[in-house]
């Protein structure tokens, strides 16, 4: 398979949430049409995109959806088990926790770590906020692959280059910094701010085009 | 001033990012070199970008980083403040309310609102949650600017169209669904389990590379 561009990958999630949609809805086939018509996105984009992957496709027939669903999921590397624990237990890390989608797309939350005294015992849905000095040696016995780090920008940096010497591969990084790591360390980081910083963006350039 | 590009509009919350830490160490300037570093993108594309806006550099002489920051903070917005309330007050709802750069930023979270009795009355460190059942009346009372929807997807739909009948122009969108509104109503969606997906593929990606 040639190498997917950045682009289309970065829309393949989108096309995993719609597809999953129509699987609940019992919707069995899709043409690009209908497709590009609930996507908002014009049916030759569907097309081209779809088309990297090669033969999911029949004209005039249109897109198996189980089919498409189950090949974007293995894309998406969702076909296998991830664990993730997510460090710093306040209300952004619960959220996650909590957050039933993950589960049925095989993320298992095992566990949660903080230093506060009031948050180390309580249960989210499945999983058991412990003791962020057990952090290391837990992440080491159980294999942890994927760290969703919730806590403040002081504190990642260190916690996360402890966790790589443990042997964690990758970082979902809600922390207002940038990790950096050499090596083949995969970190995606989310700034929530940022996103709302684009918000206000687009309300100033309207207002301004409005005067 | 030109139509700026969205590539280049994307990339300025973090230019405003990096500035706010130069400033809060008290640094008065420096070179595209320097901040290519620090930023991990290359010094031509910094240079490049800030050229859009015009003015904020001097050959040899480096970015006056107050100057900068300013100038980002009004292409952004930032320069005035915006009322926002939140729609959902459960662990997301609160860890929106509760983070506190958003108040540094001019955003004044005045309250959230829920339909949870548990919830109602409770207090997050500036906003109180208020029943569901008022929300529109404060919105238009209130001339809130930004809603941000940290509730399902079945009832954000709804509750977001009816905002736009009280007036609100903008949403901030965490609700696990595309949001779109005819009209200049200005939507920023926030799906995060998008984001954990890219980083699935490309742990995926990596896998399949060393085989």
């Amino acid at each position: 398979m040639n190498k997917i561009s950045k682009a289309v990958i970065s829309r393949l999630p989108r096309y995993y949430r719609y597809l999953d949609e129509l699987k609940a809805q019992k919707i069995e086939r899709i043409s690009s049409k209908e497709l590009s018509k609930m996507m908002n996105v014009t049916a030759s984009q569907i097309r081209q995109d779809l088309n990297n992957f090669g033969g999911f496709g029949q004209q005039g027939y249109g897109y198996n959806v189980q089919y498409l669903y189950d090949e974007i999921s293995k894309l998406l590397g969702l076909d296998v088990p991830h664990k993730m624990v997510i460090v710093g237990a306040g209300n952004l890390g619960q959220a996650i926790a909590n957050y039933g989608n993950f589960k049925n797309r095989g993320f298992e939350i095992t566990a949660l770590f903080d230093k506060n005294p009031e948050l180390i015992g309580k249960k989210t849905v499945d999983a058991e906020i412990l003791d962020i000095n057990y952090l290391y040696d837990y992440v080491k016995e159980n294999n942890v692959e994927i760290v969703a780090l919730t806590l403040p920008k002081e504190p990642a940096r260190k916690v996360a280059e402890k966790l790589v010497e443990c042997g964690v591969k990758a970082f979902w990084n809600f922390a207002h910094t940038d990790l950096r790591f050499s090596g083949d360390i995969i970190v995606e980081n989310v700034h929530l701010s940022e996103s709302l910083m684009k918000l206000t963006y687009r309300i100033s350039d309207k207002d301004k085009s409005e005067k």
